[in-house]
């Protein structure tokens, strides 16, 4: 018994070393990827047989839960000197991963400084600006030239990954006065001063409390490497990389799908993700679905009689209803992705709902020419018999289509304003929403027009 | 109306050159943004006042749409001046934009080189590699030193706005090396190899024909702020830039969230697109959902007798259909979105049968037992009489909610499985989909649990 243990650890040492050698190579992301599939224990192995500029590249890499799995499976000491040389926005989120309590024990052995400036950064809310920025960033005075510059970052900067560019300080207030890329910069003679490289304009800045999807927004409209985030001072607090933004884009993107697809955002991959956490996310929103679905029972309870002298009208119910839905979930995509990308703002309601009008009407016209033609043709061709009233028939459902798409494109396009409005995510579940209140209120338009149309016929 | 016609000009010239003394010290993402809200005649007057260097910056921006705007309303000379100096995707860009004759006129204008290398660029399809790439990257070769490539870039490469990294080659067969970033470069001694600052693994590269959003999968997973684009020969084509793979990442997350609402991409801002171009995106899904929504009459014409005999399962009709569409829209938007990140890959598609199997019958008897437990509260409170039978017919819809929720999650999962496979976008008009096809499928679901279960008495 022991002499197996003892053999499977030897195993577990010579995968380790050989495995090392053959990874060191590869992109740090490769050789991330490469550990993910390896047991913590195994992985923290080759980790640690890996030259030390790599282990730091591959702990920086975005994947933290994987971060979380090597530092916890490493000696102590180990961990911390890494933690300690890790980039600060990454140990940031480190830290909100790791579960108590590792999560204490390994921040109570940083060195205080390290603890101060993770604290700084963990105060910020986690989808911030304040929350996704880091500390690693150069600043020189305004009275240094190009070549004294190059000479600041060769000499003490060696290590930092996110030099993207250089912020030039007032000497006295330390206000930030420009933004220098290093494009720009190189491209400078030594002895010219680094105000004469700057560009014109003032630097772009984000606010510590903004939310990643307006620093996106920044990063995006003036193709910003790093967006430096500035106090109430003009102090420089961190900068937002753009790699941290492309992840936050991206991570954005499957949360709106989910919450689209009618469930919470997973935060997990789908195979990853615990079977009961899963059923829970999905779960909830289906229930919340279903009971408000159930007032089309209710609708339904309410016209009864109508049915049972119109059987032939419950016919056509799932019809009408899907094309309200649909209608309203076109709206509702287009809307909540230009208010996303900003191409809309709150105020430009009526200008929407100016659009949505004629276009629901338009769209209803079409589909009800659909409707009525196949009643029609149905009729006349002999497939199916809606009675002696087929034409009032096919009128109602053409004009209940009219009513129906015509309303379900202005909900589905006024819901995400509202939404926004009310400070909800507009894309929280939005499509399904507006499909179970165009189902519930298409019913009752349907049976209104029905009475009216086939008063003192079939009602 | 001579004098008003002068006057008016008069207007639009001091404006012009007061707009431009104005703008000056703005970000030129800020002047584009400030010259789109004007008439391309007076934008252009604005564009020509400022400074030359000010002038390409704005023209290179993300607009392509203004672009060609103030290129066609400025003087020829001016123009051709200008797209020669535009980096070479913008200009790329701005030709698969304009349209003729104007197109012509002004490539025709161009100098042999120019045109010779926008027409390499304009060979390749828009979304590929080698449609987003430019030329402008900076290659030196491997004798060199630190020194030498700083020298080099700050004599010949001083209006290059993509310097991001430096690609070192082979002297002899212009093979590429290694790819240096500018921060590795400039904490280089002067003295230094060049090779001696170039990481230890190979650069990653690009194939010219790999499509965007593999790009996009490159570029986040090693934290790229460039990728090269090499030929079989391991030769640079060109390079595609992080700036425009975060505006194809956000155009691709716009098309599929239209898509996915159930409907053509629109390709334009919901408030420029031409009023009867939406139309005709939202209309002819909204057309083809129609049609197959259709089949629900034939399913429930099919089903007539049982409705006449038992009006009582019409009340139930929308909220199983509607429960077996969510249920099935949830699972397809989380496979979606898992394949296009690459969590799951086609393989994996029984790995998910194997999830969503007990995942729907989990679902679908949470549902069944609200729906159950709203019948019975229903009859017991005596809100509605749903008859003698009511228990068979509360277990009639607590079965057909299981069969359907379960059948819709499996649905809604395997249907990107099979778009893919077939070559289709998975996120075409998948949600509206599933919903259309589950309800079809759902009525005959239902009604043959109801034959089943109330056999003999009701039916």
């Amino acid at each position: 018994m022991d002499e197996r243990t003892e053999d499977r650890r030897d195993d577990v040492f010579v995968d380790a070393a050989a495995l090392a050698a053959e990874l060191a190579e590869e992109h740090p992301a490769d050789i991330a990827e490469a550990l993910d599939e390896q047991e913590p224990k195994t992985a923290s192995a080759v980790l640690a047989s890996l030259p030390r500029e790599q282990q730091v590249e591959i702990l920086d890499g975005p994947d933290v839960d994987l971060t979380s799995e090597l530092i916890e499976a490493l000696p102590v000491e180990e961990a911390v000197r890494l933690v300690s040389d890790m980039s600060a926005d990454r140990a940031a989120d480190l830290f909100r991963w790791m579960d108590e309590p590792a999560r204490s024990h390994l921040f109570a052995r940083l060195a205080p400084e390290t603890q101060a400036e993770l604290g700084r950064l963990l105060a910020w809310p986690e989808h911030s600006a304040g929350g996704l920025m880091t500390t690693e960033f150069v600043t020189v005075p305004s009275s240094w030239t190009v070549g004294e510059t190059l000479r600041h970052i060769r000499e003490t900067e060696r290590t930092r990954e996110t030099i993207y560019a250089i912020y030039v300080l007032d000497p006295l207030s330390q206000k930030l006065l420009k933004a220098v890329t290093l494009r720009r910069l190189i491209t400078g003679e030594p002895e010219q001063p680094i105000l004469d490289v700057a560009p014109r304009h003032d630097p772009i800045t984000a606010d510590p409390l903004m939310d990643r999807e307006d620093v996106a927004r920044l990063i995006t409209k003036y193709d910003l490497l790093a967006v430096p985030v500035v106090d109430e001072n003009a102090h420089v607090l961190g900068i937002v990389t753009v790699d941290d933004m492309i992840d936050a884009i991206i991570e954005e993107g499957t949360e709106d799908a989910q919450k689209f697809g009618g469930m919470e955002a997973l935060d997990e991959p789908y195979m990853e993700i615990g079977f009961f956490s899963m059923l829970k996310k999905r779960g909830g929103w289906l229930s919340i679905l279903f009971l408000g679905e159930m007032l089309t029972a209710n609708a339904m309870q309410h016209f009864e009689d109508e049915l049972e002298s119109a059987i032939v009208l419950t016919l056509f119910i799932p019809l009408i209803m899907s094309s309200g839905g649909n209608s309203g979930s076109q709206a509702t995509s287009l809307i909540i992705r230009a208010l996303a990308l900003g191409e809309i703002k709150l105020k430009d309601w009526w200008r929407v709902a100016l659009r949505e009008l004629p276009s629901g009407l338009v769209l209803g016209s079409i589909l009800a020419a659909l409707g009525m033609t196949r009643i029609t043709v149905w009729q006349l061709a002999g497939f199916h018999d809606y009675g002696e009233y087929w034409m009032l028939v096919a009128a109602t459902v053409g004009a209940a289509l009219v009513a129906i798409v015509t309303f379900g494109s202005l909900i589905g396009s006024m819901l995400p304003f509202v939404l926004r409005r009310a400070g909800v995510d507009p894309a929280s579940a939005s499509a399904p929403f507006v499909a179970t209140f165009v189902d519930v209120t298409g019913l009752v338009i349907y049976f209104t027009v029905a009475m009216v149309i086939l008063n003192g016929t079939l009602l």
